[in-house]
């Protein structure tokens, strides 16, 4: 069987090096020790083992992935940074948030940082033996992606404003904000790694669908899970719509209906566990787990196409890895 | 004799044009509408001008320089964007600033929006027959001037903590802040016009210092200037140290220096006539204006490398434009 856990661990160690070494030295050091906080604090590194297992998989070498991988985790972490102040969030990692360490606008400037080193890492391929049109390929699949990102989390915070979200809505907000930074990861690995257009498909395929399993497997966490680095049901409490509550407000008789929408409105620790009745009594959460079972399905159905390879088989025990995950 | 607003205004249009579609549509429209708000404010669209420019000196045709020219100003509005935010700055290009309107979030979205689209825009002058090396290249000086960019605005974020800020300082300071983006654009564009290393070199050495020419001359109009869409002097309110405040608190006795950094803390309109008074005592205006006029003799020098052309004589002008406009 094969460690999910282990998987992610391997690749850690060169890709920090690598973001190490496109950071170079930034100056002042208060703009370098910003930047650097939520890579030192460590982090899944789901992103980077992705790129370098797709690169695999369509037969590339592992040290061209590697750059790439880097450029994802500093995507990734710029957006966590910037997300970070735009929900207010005060930790992150088991850590203060960059801007309840360094104040606001140092956090921007980490995150701004962060961003354009991605594209250097990327560029930076071009010194492996990478083909310049690859290369830039995956610069575009990047850039797609950060637009995406910047979609997601506006389509995000209007959902704060209404109940009126439905599924399909629900769905297309979590794509853009998860899951293309996750396809991205795929894509490009596979670009770097030299895939042919049916294979890139094919891992745009796999990572667009663990992506939206990931996204909702952070939802059901939050309402059940332990160790996550923030209070069980804090998505509750803050009143956001999850799957699990879109389900529940579409399927409830009207009565639960308004009743749902009162306690969600609340902001309180005290309405947790009637909403989380109610969630139950509508099936909601079996609901969510299906819909995430679905996707991580049409995941591992997208890498039929590729021969068998330990990469592949990580890359399917990836898939189901993200339904299993507790934090 | 060359207007220079009119070569700055020529390709204004086209470039709007790029702009418009490398933006294309953004979801939710909030997001578009908050991106787009300084663009549709217009601004002199001054880097982009000189991209063109440069591209036209090494012999590159306009339109392949359009796509380029347009990222320089994503980049420009970028940072106009996020600096606001950092700086707490109500107003730009005499309307509110973007955090204003919509809020700090969505400020901080539309700014990354807008840096990826910068990326793009340059990507996709690959489609415009532009070899992949090149793209790189003029991809390369862009997130490098990025870094700066950032790297600037954390140093200028700490000279406000301190008046122990050399002209050394300053100076790196205001080139990574300011001349480094107008240096991206004249290298870029001549990167994509086809140029040699050592007239990459050149338009690196041109750009780079009527940037820092650019930069003294906003603190010189702060000083003296009108219509420049904020009060005259605010510089002087907010305690900021511009090369007039370094110069005259190098040259100051030591009564004048403190009573100068006491007026410079006090951050009331009050202080502007005396401190004015102890800047001139000192000759710090003078000296400004020395200074700038040095870089844009080094900025002019830079340009003999070229053959004589229409294009080249627009940077000349340009050149002298930078210390003779007011606003």
């Amino acid at each position: 069987m094969i460690e999910v856990e282990e998987i992610l661990k391997k690749y850690s160690e060169e890709v920090d090096l690598e973001i190490k070494n496109v950071l170079g030295t930034l100056e002042p050091s208060t703009l370098y020790d910003s930047s650097t906080h939520l890579i030192r604090a460590g982090g899944k590194k789901f992103r980077p083992a992705l790129a370098v297992l797709s690169c695999q998989t369509v037969g590339g070498k592992t040290e061209k992935a590697l750059k790439t991988a880097a450029a994802l985790e500093l995507v990734h972490t710029f957006s966590l940074i910037h997300d970070d102040i735009m929900d207010n969030d005060d930790t992150r990692r088991g850590m203060k948030s960059v801007h309840k360490v360094w104040g606001t606008p140092l956090a921007i400037l980490a995150g701004d940082t962060l961003f354009a080193k991605a594209y250097e890492s990327i560029i930076n391929t071009a010194d492996d033996n990478i083909a310049y049109e690859q290369v830039l390929d995956a610069l575009k699949i990047l850039v797609d992606s950060c637009v995406k990102i910047c979609e997601g989390q506006a389509v995000d915070m209007q959902f704060e404003e209404t109940f009126e979200v439905s599924e399909e809505q629900y769905m297309n907000m979590i794509y853009k904000k998860t899951a293309a930074l996750i396809a991205a990861a795929t894509t490009s690995g596979a670009i770097i790694g030299g895939a042919t257009n049916i294979e890139i498909q094919a891992m745009e395929k796999y990572g667009k669908n663990i992506g939206l399993a990931f996204q909702i497997q952070d939802d059901y966490i939050d309402l059940t899970g332990e160790d996550i680095g923030k209070p069980v049901g804090s998505d509750l409490v803050e009143g956001k719509k999850t799957i699990m509550v879109i389900h529940a407000l579409e399927k409830a008789n009207k009565e639960d209906h308004d009743r749902l929408i009162e306690l969600l409105s609340v902001n309180d620790e005290s309405i947790k566990d009637e909403a989380m009745i109610l969630l139950e009594k509508y099936g909601a959460i079996d609901y969510a787990k299906n819909i995430a079972q679905k996707h991580v399905d049409l995941a591992k159905e997208a890498l039929e196409t590729f021969e068998d390879s330990m990469a592949k088989d990580s890359l399917i025990a990836v898939a189901d890895f993200v339904l299993n995950r507790n934090k």
